[in-house]
């Protein structure tokens, strides 16, 4: 019956996938930030993972890096697939949702979205072509200002979602309007030349300084002092040009700092990031892992004056961040506990043969415990059924029921113990919480 | 600065996406499933949103209905974007992903996965082109039989997740065997006829009995007999040719009834399910809500002898079940508790002016506890502030601190309470549980 035209299965260039252990990890990642974002109020969002093209390209996004969709056997444009695309960030299509649905949305809008995008980037080492971000934005409606404390709150909880993944990282926080006075004192004043500087400082860490000096030079006299100030070797000097974006990050910074009730070890003013050619206009957020600086920036984000320009009349101000999960997954699972998962979701292993315990746990178990149980459903010996599960990652069997008492055996220890299904739940929210 | 060029931002028709409060409630619904699969030892698993295009249609799958994917700025071919496509389901990604993970993975493979998939189908009422499915799969390696337990243990872990969002519903599980052996009593022996008289019985609900009746007579003389027994106006007759699905069927369902310890309300019987046209060849089950028959079977699934017969030499036989859940979540969204959740995350508003108050019940947090709290930022007046809190469908806000105690004012009763924070967390927990 079976035709055996094996066709190519091999990995997708920059299509990660996850071996069951590493999923377990990955989830457990996305659990732990997801449940740092909820506790300052941002409420899960997802969207579609299409778009319409018009929608991607009005960004002046590279329709090179875009995935357009089109149905295999159907004449272009009979389904109207050809106008559809997959998203390559999640800030247009939460513009998009914003806009579309803004009457029914209560403002301000927190929301975070923890989803993959793809693009379609020629595939090297680290980069993929489907990755993972988790965002979170503070919208206001636009009738109000939006208060600079949006902008602390998006660093407090950024902060919280990466300290509860037990990094050591630097946050470093500056402003728009604070590096734009900064280039006005210096004299670069043009449009041009203001995004000509911006493109040098966003470039200072990859290159020789003398490099950076020298395109400096090419559009200021200043230069050296520009650059001294901005990598802290001379101080800001307040005039007219910087003293909003001045006042601004140092409200920004205040905030935080209330936040928390103290300054936390890792968020400072670095008056080099530019966070790229984005839209931002005011704060602006990089974040480098101590231990992986290779990495980049694994959390970054800002202040935008208008989320959704092409797609509502109305102006939406807001602020986010964004945690890059792929890149950093990849990493957190070669550092414990995220290397060390099992393989599977079962707690215990009941053999063949025993299903008058398996069915004796079920029942007893109360509605606030959790028992994973995997249940052996093949007729073979007992040590070998018990090697496959400590295979898997499994660290308990449990062999026998008598009475309220579970005979209960440690792969580790190989020692029988017996203990009632409190103790056996309170043993694996124990050990579920070293993991998780 | 800003262009108006206001771009069209409506839905994407079969695109669903939801508002907050119901985004909240699909993830409640999908976190129920997801823990009743578990319970079982069935582990997370997700592949990438693209498959090989050569993959996807080797089942042969109307190619019509299958999205590929293209560069929008990509000359064909360039990046081999134009051999990938979106998967259609999930069981023919679980097929590549095992073939190809072969060796990493550890037999009998338990896995779930709940992701969505993509059809071009034309879009009409309550048919979608992106929807959610939530597959269980039990897979052997080949090496051995796959036990009839198998069978009855994806029976039982569906069973307890559909239980776990409060259903009433009735699996109708049959035997492809068993089918084959009651046509070829009545004659039906050819594969031709075989694949009519299945097309047929699957029809069977959608048609007047005198219109299957006539179908069937042009295959067999015993049709009236044959669609008695199906239907289960006569007792099916055992036989050579009915000997092995009958035993089955019956072991199936005693597997099933020893699991809970006592023949579970809800599983049983029924000769007239075919599954459609697909690869079982054992075990079939569809699924049918008691409240909402309209919706079709919303959980289906069987046992196949060989998953992956084109991605690998080796046979991988197994077994699993799909909940449907985009239309199930749909529905389930018109019915309590699902219908009334709030559309954040937050379980209490503090105002604007009150971060002493954050302060002192973020620090004061254990471990254990979750307490979602939203700031206000934007100085309001109180009773707007609470107004909008309100409106977001938080339930309370906390509105002073003094010492151990806090000032909790109910929305919904006007008063305020005043309580520590083992008192609260203990409350949002029983709040919780209530809503999930």
């Amino acid at each position: 019956m079976t035709t055996k035209t094996t066709q190519k299965i091999g990995p997708i260039s920059g299509f990660p996938e996850y071996l069951p252990a590493q999923q377990r990890a990955f989830d457990a990642i996305v659990a732990r930030i997801r449940a740092a974002y909820e506790q300052f109020g941002y409420t899960a969002l997802e969207t579609s993972v299409v778009e319409r093209t018009d929608t991607l390209l009005a960004k002046g996004i590279d329709a090179k890096e875009v995935y357009g969709l089109r149905r295999l056997a159907a004449g272009e444009g009979e389904d109207g697939a050809k106008e559809l695309a997959l998203r390559f960030d999640l800030t247009v299509p939460t513009a998009r949702y914003v806009a579309q649905n803004y009457g029914q949305l209560v403002f301000p809008f927190r929301r975070h979205q923890i989803q993959p995008v793809w693009r379609g980037e020629r595939p090297q080492a680290g980069r993929y072509r489907q990755f993972h971000q988790c965002d979170i934005d503070y919208i206001a409606d636009g009738a109000g200002a939006l208060p600079l404390a949006a902008d602390a709150e998006i660093l407090a909880c950024a902060y919280t979602a990466l300290k509860g993944l037990g990094l050591k990282f630097t946050m470093r926080v500056n402003n728009r309007k604070l590096l734009n006075g900064l280039f006005a004192q210096a004299g670069i004043a043009t449009p041009e030349a203001r995004y000509a500087a911006l493109k040098i400082i966003d470039d200072l860490e990859k290159q020789p300084r003398e490099v950076s000096l020298e395109k400096l030079a090419a559009l200021t006299p200043k230069a050296v002092n520009l650059l001294d100030v901005l990598t802290g070797k001379a101080e800001v000097v307040e005039d007219g040009y910087t003293e909003e974006g001045w006042k601004e990050l140092q409200a920004v910074l205040n905030h935080t700092y209330e936040n928390f009730g103290f300054p936390p070890k890792g968020i400072e003013a670095d008056y080099t990031i530019a966070r790229g050619l984005d839209y931002y206009t005011g704060t602006v957020v990089e974040t480098v892992l101590h231990d992986a600086p290779e990495l980049g920036s694994i959390c970054s984000g800002g202040r935008y004056e208008n989320l959704a320009e092409n797609l509502s009349e109305r102006a939406l101000p807001g602020v986010g961040i964004s945690i890059g999960l792929s890149r950093l997954a990849t990493w957190l699972m070669t550092q414990e506990p995220w290397k060390s998962y099992a393989a599977t979701s079962a707690h215990v292993y009941v053999p063949y043969g025993h299903r008058a315990v398996t069915r004796a746990l079920r029942h007893e178990l109360k509605n606030n415990q959790h028992l994973n149980i995997e249940e052996g459903l093949e007729d073979k010996p007992l040590g070998k059924q018990l090697q496959i599960a400590e295979k898997r990652g499994i660290m308990f069997a449990v062999l026998d029921v008598q009475g309220q008492h579970y005979k209960v055996r440690s792969f580790k220890t190989r020692e029988d113990m017996f203990l009632d299904l409190d103790a056996i739940a309170e043993m694996f929210c124990a050990a579920e919480q070293r993991e998780d």
